[in-house]
């Protein structure tokens, strides 16, 4: 294995002392970047790039050539590897977002569920191995997945973005079929993450992109809970280092106390958010990653550089702030202004770490 | 003026004793209910319907006559009369929502933003007196109007539901252009609600159904400040009685610390806040509506029954809580369980209230 030569990113995920406030952008590498255009473009469709490792591993390369400030790498995939690999027919339709051809709304269909073979998910693990050994200890590199109730969600809708009525329906009126989904899923999700760390991920982040959608109490029980118990079982690296882990409810910030409870070192944080506030809520050795509006990138250098001097000064002083956007960068963003946010965060971070 | 009959609704809301928790639920009149989708095929399209005194009236009367545990009526109106008489060219697409014709995304167009003649809403004032007339004080009947954000958001992108990326650039590159817009709206739905007042409204509501796409800094900038202004330039009734005002920011829960200083007598509340928490954290003197997710309304009266408990239970004992949904009723739910969410509300409150 390559040695490491810059851990500011694992070190604020274990809340250890840093030089500066390491950063990254959720969906960094993607359209906002003529070169992943190309690329995709050289690919075919979008699954197609995803399952081939030397094209995954281009294009997650490609804003660490472009933005030398970046402090990490995160494997380029998709949440919906997984309910494809469980057998639901995944497409993407162009303009339209994810679509199934399977859904689980029926009883039968849903007590057939099971966990894959990983095998049909060894692209992904091959995707990070190509990677890894591509970053040759550059930066460290980030594995991810969805939470079983995102993942539930696509799987019961069969699309995204809905009012998640049909699942919603089945959780209040019949939670014991909702509850073996989410079963199923969360085992798929731990050997899924766990053959990620094997292939060489350094962080795990779990994405629930849906989890806020939820009530104050179907939310600890249909989505934490299971977060929870993916996370326990999550293994160490095979030189025996902990692999931190990222826990993210989008729209999830009202429960941010109940999240520092599931083990994550890390909570990812929206930009509804005040991250000052979150950082008193959620106690001292918990680690915290966010949380820039993307929409910001779309004004100007000096509007960026504004709010970042305001979200590192709300966080204050002191180690466990990753910095990052609240959700993923737009296509829209010139990738000049990407390149502001960086910078300011690398130039105006130093002082909170003297 | 009628005696009011059951004035349970506005007493809650001032946060004054009553014997049960009264109870009413957003979009009430609306298309779970077969005798609306009557009239609105009699009137013609869904604005149509809004310009006619007579069916606005109708409609706001069917679910009173279906449902008699309801303790409030509401305006069959829409938020979208504003930006319509503002001259932007309000229509509704089949399957798509709403769409203005021309947006404000140009400095030449937003200087020329002005305050409409309240001529140009009279169809609204007039749908005001007659519901209040045909209501006949049987119970309160509650005004209302977008907050000013939430109507920029369509004047500004020209639809709803979007990510926001035009307004938030604009946000953060052009503030004084979003001001400008905001400012002037603001004004507007001061005159509007003002004139909903003097035409009968017993109470009014303000939906900022997109406040919760903001941060936490840009909500107090951009959302709450206007809000609060229009809150303090409320007016009286011709009696002299003060007219309770509801403010609910969807999706806002994590600021309602802030928005408790607003001026409102109550705030609503979406799903995601645990309602006991909310009160917890608002004071003794502001009331709740809430906040029950329209989902819930998809399953059976058992589960219904058993969620409106425990939202009871959440709350405690005492004044202060009018129940509603966390949002507006789906056009999926059956009628009848409709009914079993109002008669679990009355039966399973009166105790909180000895």
């Amino acid at each position: 294995m390559q040695t490491l030569q810059n851990d500011t990113f694992l070190r604020a995920l274990m809340h250890e002392p840093t030089d500066y406030t390491p950063v990254w952008m959720m969906r960094q590498a993607g359209r906002y970047l003529p070169e992943y255009k190309a690329t995709r473009k050289d690919a075919g469709s979008f699954m197609d790039l995803c399952r081939n490792a030397q094209f995954a591993t281009d294009v997650t390369l490609q804003p660490l050539d472009r933005y030398p400030l970046l402090d990490a790498a995160i494997l380029f995939s998709d949440i919906l590897t997984v309910p494809d690999a469980m057998g639901l027919g995944l497409s993407f339709e162009a303009g339209e977002g994810p679509r199934f051809e399977r859904t689980l709304q029926h009883e039968a269909d849903i007590k057939q569920l099971r966990v894959p073979d990983m095998a049909d998910l060894q692209y992904v693990f091959n995707a990070v191995s190509s990677i890894r050994n591509a970053l040759d200890g550059q930066v460290p590199l980030i594995g991810f997945s969805g939470s079983p109730w995102t993942l539930a969600t696509y799987m019961v809708e069969g699309k995204g973005g809905t009012d998640f009525l049909t699942i919603k329906k089945m959780a209040y009126a019949r939670p014991d079929l909702l509850h073996h989904i989410l079963e199923i899923t969360a085992q798929t999700v731990i050997e899924y993450l766990n053959a990620q760390i094997e292939a060489g991920a350094q962080t795990v982040m779990i994405f629930d992109s849906w989890g806020g959608a939820l009530s104050d109490r179907a939310y600890i029980t249909f989505s934490l809970q299971y977060m929870k118990k993916i996370i326990a079982s999550l293994i160490k690296t095979a030189d025996g280092r902990k692999v931190p882990c990222v826990m993210f409810t989008k729209g999830g910030a009202l429960w941010l106390e109940a999240q520092a409870e599931a083990g994550a070192d890390a909570l990812g944080l929206d930009w509804t958010v005040d991250i000052g506030q979150a950082r008193a809520r959620v106690g001292k050795t918990m680690a915290l990653q966010g949380n820039l509006d993307p929409a910001v990138l779309l004004s100007t250098p000096e509007a960026i550089e504004k709010e970042v001097e305001m979200i590192l000064a709300s966080y204050g002083k002191g180690s466990g702030h990753v910095f990052n956007l609240g959700h993923g960068i737009t296509q829209w963003t010139p990738p000049d202004n990407a390149s502001a946010f960086l910078a300011a965060v690398r130039k105006h971070s130093q002082q909170y770490h003297m």
